[in-house]
């Protein structure tokens, strides 16, 4: 097992990722006040893994409400967020229950938004049993739901008390959900780690191929970069923006198709070779390093042309965005494979021309 | 003017309060990161106060988009959240704008919570227009929206960056309304202040014929009391709890009998009849202190007679509440007046004697 930790002051907490630790309660009863759990999951995850974990808990003592809600981006709203409270009110779930998020990126922000305003908060552990919510999504507090006008628009930060990443529920992962979790691996390459890229250039077959060992290093690496980040810029004042490569215009892709036609991963590839090639024809990286990043989201079977929406509605997704300052969009751009920086320095012909051939990009 | 601080490291803020405040932005002004607010406020008070704070904001360059809610305690929930929320992203407001609640606790409550969960958060500003939230529910951070299961069930700790109380908009508060903030007012007096309470016997008619000298005092005093209690105890773990005397009993009586029928301030000045029977019953304070208090509450117009809602449904209410721990109802009673402790220990008969009780007691 390894640990790597999210430096917070008094809200710090662990990221355990390890083979079987569904099956190590050890691990989470320290961080119950009371031994009794609220497990959020969803209809696909549940019959794989809630009764291993309540089976688990219950083998020290820890009782457990199960709540499962359905599966999916498009459930990530207030009516979803809704029957999660009526459930913890109706069961009379008090101030010192804690909720646990049992599945992926969708089920944790739920969850852990949940958890944030449940009797004005309550404690909350995350159980990522995804690529994408154990690199990415479970740590760093970012919890909330989708609005028809713009994706993570209502939520809150809030942090979890502990993230426990067993890599055994990634056996029973969709293989598109499986290259959706490495679009935002190669991400932590591209913002700040270089070296990291060019291993994913070398493994990332192993990762499709579910090798433990490469799995293991990907998401272990994936948590310090995150821990890092988040420890130095909680409420993403600074630094830790750069996590949102791609995601700019990826948001607007997953808003303007309906929330749950693309995952979350595959949009931020898309977006980020858009943000990519808005880089290139800005100056800062050539074309052979736009291609190189596409042959690499091709290799992942990750898709690298974003959906044709019109230059005009996707300025206008991007327009809601929580990074825009004074009514200009902020960008993250790369300088460098392994170098990221935020500007609102991009001129908006330039940007429309990037959008409108944007379905022709291969 | 008078100047209240709560201290909360580099989350402080100022409590105003002097007459004509809300034609004073440049109180205001150095609180918002840019010149835009969002300035949620009711049906009733948007007439009377809307336009002399939007013109008063407007004088300093501050440009302010209103939003009207209805007014009430009965639409302290979900769906009135959602129309701030609709409100604010469909005007694509952005991080920076500060949430600015112009009316009483219902705005400051629902106001607040929008403010904590827009965009996992943006500055809040409270500008309260009743005796009530200007003595109490502006002060603190408490936010929320009503369920139908328990009242502020979901919500957040969120403090404002500054509490704006003009007296002036005391003059168009109804007398019911008027009477409601004198039960927040008696609490201080009774929780740890007894020469506060002596004071409230000795004045409580000025405090009814709007005596600005007597109401500038009142609310100083309890603003102070307010300001202490929240420093020591953001969250609420320890002292902070004293606030809540009446409040499981009266949160009972609002929930039972939907929210809106009476008053937060009656259902408290009830309520806390019923904790000071209780306390008396348990040998704390006299049968004529409970008689004096009740006296006092009778003088500022208030009730002293719970609804009979019957023990079965007072217990079932209250057993929701947000202090209970491990199963058990934590009371705020009396030792004496001007002093009040938390305990778990009442034994259910005696409890469901005084609730039985309830509507017979005069």
């Amino acid at each position: 097992m390894h640990t790597v930790c999210v430096s917070l002051g008094d809200r710090s907490y662990p990221i355990y990722i390890g083979a079987g630790l569904l099956n190590c309660p050890e691990l989470i009863l320290p961080r119950l006040p009371r031994k009794h759990v609220a497990i959020v999951s969803n209809e696909t995850v549940a019959p794989l893994y809630m009764a291993r974990l309540r089976n688990s808990l219950q083998s020290v003592g820890v009782e457990s409400l199960p709540i499962v809600v359905p599966d999916g981006e498009g459930f990530k709203d207030c009516a979803t967020l809704n029957l999660i409270l009526d459930a913890l009110l109706g069961a009379r779930r008090e101030r010192t229950t804690t909720v646990v998020a049992l599945g992926g990126g969708v089920v944790g922000d739920l969850a852990g938004f949940a958890a944030a305003i449940y009797l004005r908060g309550v404690p909350f552990v995350q159980v990522p049993t995804t690529l994408l919510a154990q690199v990415d999504s479970s740590v760093g507090g970012k919890t909330g739901i989708n609005h028809p006008l713009g994706k993570n628009m209502i939520g809150a930060f809030y942090q979890p008390r502990l993230v426990l990443a067993d890599l055994e529920t990634l056996s029973t992962l969709p293989d598109r959900e499986l290259s959706a979790g490495i679009a935002e691996v190669i991400k932590y390459g591209l913002i700040r780690d270089r070296l990291f890229f060019e291993w994913l250039g070398a493994n990332v077959d192993r990762l499709l191929a579910r090798e433990p060992d490469a799995l293991t290093f990907a998401i272990r690496r994936s948590c310090e970069a995150k821990a890092q980040l988040v420890g130095a810029d909680e409420r993403e004042s600074g630094v830790r923006a750069l996590l949102n490569l791609g995601h700019t215009f990826g948001h607007a892709i997953e808003a303007g198709l309906g929330y749950g036609q693309w995952l979350h991963g595959e949009a931020v590839a898309a977006g980020t070779m858009l943000a990519a090639e808005l880089s290139s024809r800005l100056g800062f990286i050539g074309d052979q390093e736009v291609e190189r990043l596409g042959r690499l989201y091709r290799r992942a079977r990750l898709p690298t042309t974003a959906p044709d929406l019109g230059a005009d509605r996707y300025l206008s997704l991007m327009q809601g965005d929580k990074k825009v300052e004074a009514g200009r969009v902020r960008f993250v751009l790369l300088k460098s494979i392994g170098e990221a920086f935020v500007t609102a320095d991009v001129p908006e012909p330039l940007l429309r021309d990037v959008l409108s051939r944007a379905s022709l990009h291969v």
